[in-house]
């Protein structure tokens, strides 16, 4: 039996099946938006090739790492480092053997999903997976990197990509980005403005990161007005490599509208490091607004993804670092948090913001009602634990009554597994396909209007919403 | 292409689609009953002839409103008359093209299929609404309006409506109930005791409503004792023009059950204008209480329909004022806040209070349970954003289990949308079809059941909760 | 028509229903493992003959007394005694005609295809269950309760029964459960332990049961080190049972990690009776803590199910008692609560925790990804309100994308209901059964994994989690 079956996802009943089948053949071959992920641009700047299928599969995947770990495995045993120097498995080739030990783990999970679609798909491997075909799966993937046709540049042009954003800090100078520019390549690999460094206080090196931001810029990040301008300056310097959007990985959508003085005393505080909690909060709000009346200057597409409890495990934080798989969500209230920035600019048609959650509760409740009605808000689609067959089609189920298709923006990828980005879409293509079926077939759509909009979601509405 | 499929909303598997044809012949044509709505009781009073199509369907349809406005239509373009006294769109022609070239828009979400079925099953149209055909329409439309055959009264009729409920103020002096009674006209048009605008201390006008109050019915509302006594007036009065329910639009289900003396001095706080957020909170939870101790003397069913943040843009309400579709949910609890309440009344076999929700996480974890345990409670249907095809089956899923079906009180259609009353009726009875077709193929319930159960989803539990 | 359909709760398309068939054969008759349950030791001990139907079918049932409630029939005429020594119906035979006259009222909830199941499988009725059978039922299930085939042992082998946990207080001295060791009879019957009534200060009666705790043990109760060994103790003694678990029916998940001076004074303030209400919430908090500290120690697996607001009618209450129905599911939040515990033992090897809910936006926000990375977490079985097809099946759509298969426990029937026991499991099978068919058929699983899964989910996971 083949890894992947051709009408995965899809309906079963028959008339949904046909009408699945032929909106998909109509998009499966749209190039790829990827408005936002976290892919390397040094990949694409260095074009040289990845390091072995561990390195590429296993250890940098955060939903990989998290699954294994709950059922025992050490990090230690997955290649991570252990921030007291400890030892660590070093031979990808073990780590490889350990992840398709417990592949079964990952049954009916979008990981699964994504790694078999890329190891058929990408690699042309026709085994499933297991302890049994570790190693020969093992050496026809390690053999494929070597050859130049799976370097980043040949996979970005197979997997036919159009643009490919990345996220980069406030500090980051971008070289790669320009590197890019400037080497004839044809790619668009674009970068997306993440300030989280440069505003959230409680970050470490915040101090440090204030100044770094002064010397990059020219601007005198001791004053509120200073430190404005080096966003300012920071945000047009994205934009001059392509930027179309920012990005914002705050906790709560809390969001705050401060007079001018009181902003200022704030940051004061803020700067000296005597900020408590709740100042830091609240300069976290306020920020998000100043990056409102920044986008409605520069244009910039402003994303905000709150609800995340990070680095939960102490234990974990401390002897791993950051990223080990231990975020977890939390409730967030829109409604309430987002009111001062909307009061200040949520019906200026130049902001566009676009919201992601980890709450799905909010989706019938906050976010489709929200986005059905102003204008500077649209919806992103299913994120992160969501994206997911099941994930996604309860946000379509979810959002498209109140909010409709066309104040959503397409599928994000959302990723640094590059090798996954077809994969990824090719799931939300389906998904999509198949709630349009059935639509179609329960009368909500005629089967013209199921073709127009599965091309919108498909591509012009990531298009549109990135304004790219 | 039929613009109405025949099956809609029916399930797609064979065995599945001829159990719901055979529950939807049954309990297709029978009558309409309407116990909760918005329509203006004067068209049934005066009986002329309804302006203009836009004036129809586009103008006061918050629904169509806030859609329109998501994707940056103004308000002034859809006829909408600004505060200031600004210009704004006054020929309904131009509006309806404006609303028929967005059209597309409402791909998938209720209100294009409830629009969809009033143009063809009420005005005999057969063409798709778009920009090239919005003319035509227009002009059919338009044309059949003039014709007596459409008139309030006649279209009553043609609906198979029993009985219909409107919404209507404590102040109101309900003339046109009382034309329309007096008119030896047979059709069924009764009011609901709305008294939010004297129950609200933080409404505009609080204070001179109360006086109104006062003349209205030769009660002191200046003592606690009198005010309480004019509800009681206003009431009584209210079931003489054939009302059995009360209605209320309280942000939060919160309940108060306070000794007399406290009452009364919140009272006299809240009527000369010193009650601070708090206070105004608990008068209104004050007075729920109050209300369902005179729903246990006169019998009217209390209905209650708390989570909506009303006007949530301050901007668009100074522009253009309430009800622009700029309400948006906000989470509620249930379990807690209607306690006192219930410690007083909740098992008076006397009291039937009907719940609804914007919160949809309530239905399992607290409405559900609720109902399915107090004999006072019943739960109302999906509303407002959930009345739509998947909201209706996620409220058949989310509360049979645990409430059964006859806690529950058949449907509402909620509108101020005359000719979509068919409509939004239909749309229920089909998902209702859909649900039970779907419990008797994987054998929860026996066709005979079902079928008993789809007239009392349709009829009889409507009838039998609101006392009709 | 039978009352029980052969492909129940399956899917209907061709396809999905063959492979859901084929699954179920596979498992449909291995063993009921029946970790968690309140089901009652003296049964076993003594098989005694079941009482009558209405004693077996209805009294017990707080799922049955709560939907006729409900409606509007009195505890007193389905043979509750009131508090008040009032009077109340005696005859089981008129509670089962008050239950069968009300029976339709059950379409579509679980309760009503377990009891059909019951009566049909267990009782060989071939009737559906009304007013006009009623009486004839009775009899035949009357008459089958004087047979020996019925007595409980014998209904423990005829069920296929391979180990059933009860529930049973810290001061149960487990005597039925020495009986039934001694007493040669093979069955597996092993208790549970749940301390609630020794760790709630809010419990009536708490301090004189940290005396009988003293008594039971010969440990000073007095003081934080005796109190916590007297635990120790009775955990030893249920384990020398066979208990493999404790139970924790807390109304929140709030856990602490005092320090032991602060938690010392704590207990001091508690046993006096001087705890105001947040010193008894920490208390228990801290306790949850100390119980996975003990559980570290000796191996018995941590259940917590938060959430119930228990006897939320104060009539109810103050007239009947306890488990009348009247519990109702609160709003709960896992990620900030079970932090001190986790940050404690989270990452323990040895610790194992199985956390149930009733609030089901915390499946996929909170519960799944908790268990789908702290080694020492797991998700039980959809609980309570969502032992229940549709709940079942939420929560596999739910969890499983995010945490897998193996992060989950199996089933529990959680029930007193003994006779229930079957329907219960068969309907969790089925369910299950169609959920890893659809995935199947989608193209997610292959058919050989979801035979393994299969298996898993019925029998291997509930061994393996419950260490039995």
């Amino acid at each position: 039996m083949p890894v992947l079956s051709p009408n995965r996802l899809f309906p079963t009943e028959r008339r949904s099946l046909d009408v699945a089948l032929s909106l998909y053949g109509a998009i499966r071959d749209l190039p790829i938006i990827s408005p936002h992920g976290h892919t390397d641009p040094a990949w694409f700047a260095e074009d040289a090739a990845f390091r072995d299928p561990a390195t590429l599969f296993v250890i940098p995947d955060h939903y990989v790492l998290r699954m294994l770990i709950s059922q025992g495995v050490t990090y230690e045993a997955l290649g991570i480092a252990p921030c007291d120097g400890g030892t660590f498995e070093r031979d990808p080739r073990r780590i490889w053997n350990t992840f398709a030990q417990h592949y079964h783990l990952f049954r009916a999970t979008p990981s699964k999903m994504w790694i078999d679609h890329a190891l058929a798909e990408v690699f042309g491997v026709s085994e499933p997976l297991n302890a049994d075909t570790a190693d020969a799966i093992y050496d026809q993937v390690d053999a494929a990197l070597a050859n130049p046709a799976f370097r980043p540049r040949a996979l970005y042009d197979r997997f036919g990509i159009e643009v490919l954003a990345t996220t980069d800090g406030a500090l980051d100078t971008l070289e790669h980005h320009a590197a890019i520019t400037t080497s004839g390549w044809n790619g668009r690999i674009i970068p997306t403005y993440r300030p989280d460094s440069v505003i959230d206080p409680e970050i470490e090196g915040f101090a440090q990161n204030l100044e770094k931001l002064a010397e990059l810029t020219n601007e005198d990040t001791t004053t509120w007005t200073g430190y404005l301008a080096a966003h300012r300056n920071r945000r047009a310097a994205f934009i001059a490599m392509g930027a179309t959007a920012s990005d914002h990985g705050h906790a709560t959508p809390e969001t705050a509208n401060l007079p001018v003085p009181e902003a200022e005393a704030l940051f004061e505080k803020v700067r000296h490091g005597e900020a408590r909690k709740e100042d830091a909060a609240l300069f976290r709000a306020q920020m998000l607004t100043e990056m409102a009346r920044m986008s409605v200057e520069d244009g910039l597409v402003l994303q905000l993804h709150p609800g995340s409890h990070r680095n939960h495990s102490g234990d974990i934080f401390k002897r791993f670092g950051r990223d080990m798989g231990f975020d977890i969500p939390a409730p967030v209230n829109y409604v309430e948090s987002l009111r001062p920035l909307l009061e200040a600019f949520g019906t200026d048609p130049r902001l566009s913001v676009i919201l992601f959650t980890l709450d799905e509760t909010t989706y019938t409740r906050e976010l489709a009602p929200l986005a059905g009605v102003y204008p500077s808000l649209k919806l992103g689609p299913a994120w992160w634990f969501f994206d997911s067959p099941d994930g996604m089609r309860r946000y379509r189920e979810a959002v498209t009554e109140t909010a409709g298709f066309y104040n959503t923006v397409g599928f994000n990828d959302d990723t640094r597994a590059f090798c996954s980005i077809p994969a990824r879409h090719d799931v939300a293509r389906r998904v999509d396909c198949a709630y349009l079926a059935d639509l179609v077939v329960s009368g909500r759509l005629t089967e013209d209007e199921a073709h127009e909009v599965a091309v919108d979601l498909t591509y012009s509405l990531a298009k549109k919403a990135y304004r790219l």
